[in-house]
């Protein structure tokens, strides 16, 4: 595997394995801070490989590939959590910095895992059970009352791997698949939350830490498609209850890098865990144009153990509208037009193919007027998708 | 040569001529604008050949060379303004969509040109002459006086070409250098200035124009060194005029992409056209952090016909200082240093190897207090260099 090629004054080379838009969007900061990104991808053609002078391919699950690669990095970090612990310890045999660790990394990859190393800590999360059996099940839904909450343990992103059971059939399927792979379901309750809050934080291997200003997340169909910073009428009290949750939780587990602990937040106030994500997240793309720092640059900064910039927002409110692929393919003549209609819009793309529901960009928005933003935001989301016709 | 890869969904191609830190620092926004850059490069370790998937070597001065570049382009623009106007008008003959076009940016080229364009067009110059003799020389200083600038029409850069004459005896060599060259010398009164200020702006090919705020630039020896945006102190009116100087040049010389007007300004507050430049600019590196456009990304904007973005400040101030290359090589320890001591600063390296003098990098940083703003730059730029011991 070819070396990439080294900028002269004793900079860095970051490996990224993963090729996806998180990786890519590394490329710019990576570029002004001086440092050269390496990037493992899955095909020549991955939205990373666009974006970076070096990207040679391979899979991230054969250790000799991931050896191979790791060898012309200085340290190796993710675009997603799926590269296997066996891959990942044969890194640290060979005396790779990879960061987050893998056992760190573990407790995003595997919900079980996470669930309970956060309830040892007392950490607040939903009521959950790991569950094999039919009876499992039901011995918790007598617990929690039905509707729950089903998920796989390992591999779900954006709604996969999720399933809202409204009694025992429905997860008859998932039993089955489960017992084949020889690993029990996670069932968690269904929390009657009234909104989803994220907390992005970067940790670096000396320990500093960083976080953004907690966001409200708006799903749609399990997918994010707006991000509110800062989140709008959270109390102060409220958003350093779960800052520290964010914190803790990094500290505890040694996370290196960006982390993103994404949040229900009950009627009274409070708020439970839900998700844990090891790498810049879409909680966080707001912070691109929204900070002093985005996320992309800090998560650079952090694995590299770089002093931390700061996460200062640059104006009273960022909104964040994803961009999802819709029915048309060519995205360059209604990109066009936002850019038209919104001289403030802050695009990014991400050289994807258009599928429908693939997230292949997002726009970011700041100003004062909230409701302006989302309005914003909002459309010009949707008409790059092509889901307004004016 | 080897094309390109297209991101798909309908986005083009930008190929820039040269590999300097210009071209680079498009790479970023570029990524972000889910466009494909690719950079004639003069070496494959070149700043910008750092930065980009698409860096094919080859000489921008040879026409066959930069016409099998251009073929793989949508459009084809500049990291520097030494392409000669021969190899541009073969590109232009090839129906290539060359911005700026030869005609404009032979302004930028020959100062000869421009002062014979800019005078006959009534924009407010410095007193000047074409001198080929001694005798062209002394009838010039009877009428402006010694002190005299002389300069040579092309290939200046960085103070560079710039010779400040107090006698005709200090012009010799020149006088000599020029008859070989077969070119008359510009000179240029020496305008009593109080400091120097420059107009950024971006003009597409549609006629769309956005000006930047008015900026104060330092030099030190010729070079660039400190950006403030806004220029302090600068009344409302004398920021119009100039802004308008600027808007008028580039729709008299149909500039397309970002051009950059230095100014002197005099004691009674009105200001002379310096120079020209039609590239992104070191005047302009500023709004990359304080801007809501930063001007690479308007340049990319600006050359692929798409509508501009805005160019209002994020901040009240934006201080930008540059990072020269110093006695030590290794930068990447000093600006850790800069990095802890000041959160909110961003570093921009170039990737290049230092030399003494040599433009390395720079430093933004924005926000109240313009004493402190200047402070925290001159700092981290001087640090960065090894030019603070502390």
């Amino acid at each position: 595997m070819s070396e990439p090629q080294r900028a002269p004054g004793g900079f860095p080379v970051v490996g990224i394995i993963g090729g996806g838009q998180l990786a890519r969007m590394c490329a710019g900061p990576a570029v002004e801070l001086g440092i050269t990104l390496s990037v493992l991808t899955e095909a020549p053609d991955a939205s990373a490989a666009l974006a970076v002078p070096s990207a040679p391919v391979g899979a991230h699950t054969d250790v000799e590939t991931v050896r191979a690669f790791a060898r012309g990095c200085d340290v190796v970090t993710f675009d997603h959590e799926h590269v296997p612990t066996a891959v990942l310890d044969a890194l640290l045999e060979d005396g790779v910095a990879v960061r987050p660790g893998p056992q760190a990394l573990l407790h995003a990859q595997d919900k079980l895992v996470m669930r309970e190393a956060l309830t040892a800590a007392g950490v607040p999360c939903p009521r959950w059970a790991a569950a094999s059996t039919a009876e499992d099940v039901t011995d918790f839904a007598a617990e929690v009352g039905w509707p729950l909450v089903a998920k796989t343990p390992r591999g779900g992103y954006d709604g996969k791997g999720v399933l809202v059971a409204h009694g025992v059939a429905d997860l008859e399927d998932w039993l089955a698949r489960a017992a084949d792979r020889g690993e029990p379901l996670l069932l968690e309750e269904a929390v009657p939350f009234v909104r989803e809050v994220a907390v992005l934080l970067a940790r670096s291997p000396s320990g500093q830490a960083a976080a953004w200003p907690v966001v409200e997340t708006v799903q749609t169909e399990g997918i994010c498609t707006e991000v509110i910073a800062p989140a709008p009428g959270l109390s102060e009290e409220a958003a350093r209850r779960a800052t520290a949750i964010g914190l803790d939780v990094a500290a505890m587990l040694e996370v290196t890098g960006v982390m993103a602990v994404e949040l229900f937040q009950l009627e009274d106030g409070s708020v439970v865990v839900n998700e844990l994500a090891m790498r810049p997240h879409n909680s966080g793309h707001w912070s691109m144009d929204g900070a002093v720092t985005g996320q992309f640059e800090q998560h650079l900064r952090a694995v590299l153990d770089l002093p931390l910039g700061s996460p200062r927002p640059r104006a009273p409110w960022t909104v964040m509208g994803n961009v999802l692929g819709g029915d048309h393919p060519e995205l360059y003549p209604t990109y066009r037009h936002v850019m038209a209609r919104d001289p403030e819009l802050k695009v990014h793309l991400y050289g994807k193919g258009v599928r429908p529901g693939r997230k292949i960009g997002h726009v970011n928005v700041s100003g004062e007027d909230l409701a302006d933003l989302r309005e914003r935001a909002r459309h010009a989301a949707d008409y790059i998708e092509g889901a307004v016709l004016e």
